[in-house]
């Protein structure tokens, strides 16, 4: 059975090597939608911006997009005009190959920042990569667009006779605000490009708004949504009967990406699931979160499997959330490390204790849970330890 | 002649080994003003903040400090009632063998956050290190306030007949929003408690708030400074011929002591010179240079000695200033890798361009200098690599 993004019916996908990546692998990838296939993006927060974010915004606009084309090796940011004569290049080009218009074409990138497209090999790989364009292409789609990755990312699921699917890449520059990865996510459901854009932003924003590698926001990323109508039926849209059980759905194959990104975050050993509660409100409890999950100190202790719960709270003081100290409390797996803001001096004498804590450190997936107050406002932020292999891979890793 | 806090005149200093720590090397350390010294604070920004903290600033307020003492080995935070009732109690014995007020006395604590602080041993310290205090003693006290630093930290300076001294600790927590390190600065020259606080603000947080390491402020740091006096003369008060030239010397120890601390920061083999001119303010101009200083991926890329215009400018476009992308300029060493928004594509072929910076890259001191845009804003961060080192270290170590 198809995979990934091709999972749902309407779609066809391919891969193909082009000879961007000095390596020689898979490099540009491309999913179409049938005619008629809808679609909404969600684009990095970040200000700098590259040039086919810009190009793909305009196309989402205009209502009449329902493909994309991938490259890594080259990110095509500050890459300035010609970056953006460039981005404009490839898509006419592969529009003349598909015979449709330029505007039914978004286009993402990712790769090296500021290096310009390597327009002579891209522009030569076009006829092959349109020429693969398959039904089972979701595999080669997932597998050309990755780069430091090392496994693809797909996730699929379904809801009556509605397929969901998707593919993401993305293991460095992970963070919230969006802008931290490419993710694709196709369904063969019919809905309205605005019904779609309103479902993006409330089921994956918050899937892919929940990791966080490094806190880096690329200029880069992007998460699209594409509806092929494939199923067959009326078109969904929010208050019908189903719309409900599609959305989740959706979310389904988000969370799943997301967590998949996570696991195969850049030199990640250990994933960190930090939940607050007790919170404000979500901005705060995510905030606090965020602020546990991307602590040098905290990431590290992670990496040295060494319990830690006074970097914890140093980390929630400086997250810039108003608390009250004294109430706080702290989980490590099941072991209640923080009470009431003090750490009980139990936990400093070898005991069972701190054995407990140790031993959750240990897991590959490592449970921080935190309360900060009385409020209602509670969220889960994933994130990776930091190891040498992060170091050693963005030491020598030109991105 | 006696270096660092008691290079002026009127003060007293030592540090003895108390068994605070395990190692047995020197942990508790004291500075005294004599009678008539007026001190001013500067103190952590976090939100969860350790009990000396809470008790020094009680004891500033009231106007009588002179005196500090020190202990590394614990950091009294998230300790509690038991916390601050430990911290009272220590002063108090202090203030005793001394025959002076407890409000005399402030105190600073730093090391393992949550363990209880190890009163015994502590306690039974006291009297060695009060006998021990000496006019000499400025570089016994540098030493025992050392927990990770692998140097003694001092600076000093003369203006006439004033003379200006400092000693710091700190190597990993360091971060903007003061709250960053540990940092005693002493002058002969006579203030007022209001004139000294004033010119802490001035010159002294702005000295501090330029290094950061890894973005993590503690809950226990402290800058304080004291005025003994002992120069002679009447006081110096703001508007007085030659008040600016003492602010000056206090703000060049300030400046050393921060330069000292970013080199000897945890697992830092490069230092970072980040000058950010041409934003709306010095605030702004601080925020994006202090962006690019804590990028895991710039950090990263100046440990692997890789020049990466990319990485500076997504950090920049992340750091919440706004900014035009086509404004910005970023040079690394005097190579300009980023021009009007644009990384030329010269640089991406072997060349004079790639070469220059590569080189200024392979510095000890890493200048980088970013304008993005026409306003009147500057500010100048000090940061460091991310090496394997800082991992080891922080990975193992348990604050």
């Amino acid at each position: 059975m198809s995979s990934g993004v091709t999972y749902p019916r309407g779609f066809r996908a391919s891969g193909v090597a082009a000879g961007l990546k000095p390596s020689g692998a898979l490099d540009l990838a491309m999913l179409m939608g049938d005619a008629g296939t809808t679609a909404a993006g969600l684009f990095t927060t970040n200000t700098v911006v590259a040039a086919p974010v810009v190009l793909s915004r305009t196309h989402l606009a205009s209502g009449t997009a329902r493909g994309v084309l991938v490259n890594s090796g080259q990110a095509n940011a500050a890459t300035g005009a010609r970056g953006e004569d460039d981005a404009l290049a490839v898509l006419s080009a592969t529009a003349a190959v598909l015979g449709v218009g330029v505007g039914e074409l978004l286009a993402c990138s990712t790769g090296v920042i500021g290096e310009p497209i390597h327009m002579e090999p891209l522009l030569a790989g076009v006829p092959g990569l349109v020429g693969a364009l398959d039904a089972d292409g979701g595999r080669r789609f997932a597998e050309a667009i990755m780069t430091t990755d090392s496994v693809t990312k797909e996730a699929t699921a379904d809801v009556g006779p509605i397929r969901v699917g998707g593919a993401a890449k993305g293991v460095g520059m992970l963070a919230p605000s969006l802008a931290t990865m490419l993710a694709f996510v196709t369904t063969d459901a019919r809905a309205a490009s605005a019904d779609l854009d309103a479902l993006a932003h409330e089921r994956l924003a918050p899937a892919f708004e929940a990791v966080t590698v490094d806190g880096c926001r690329s200029t880069n990323d992007a998460v699209l949504l594409f509806a092929s109508g494939a199923a067959g039926g009326p078109a969904l849209a929010p208050g019908d009967d189903g719309w409900a059980a599609f959305a989740s759905a959706v979310g389904e194959v988000g969370d799943a990406l997301a967590s998949q990104l996570i696991h195969d975050g850049e030199g990640v050993t250990h994933v960190l699931l930090i939940d607050v509660a007790g919170a404000a409100d979500v901005e705060d409890a995510r905030r606090a979160a965020r602020a546990v999950a991307e602590s040098p100190l905290v990431k590290t202790a992670a990496f040295g499997e060494n319990p830690n719960p006074g970097r914890i709270v140093q980390a929630l003081g400086a997250s810039g959330v108003a608390f009250d100290p004294a109430d706080v409390d702290v989980w490590i797996g099941d072991a209640r490390v923080v009470a009431h803001g003090v750490i009980p001096p139990a936990y400093f004498r070898l005991g069972e204790l701190q054995e407990a804590a140790a031993a959750a450190m240990r897991g590959s997936e490592v449970s921080l849970r935190v309360s900060i107050g009385h409020g209602p406002g509670s969220a889960r932020v994933l994130g990776g330890d930091l190891s040498y292999d992060y170091v050693k891979i963005n030491g020598e890793y030109t991105t």
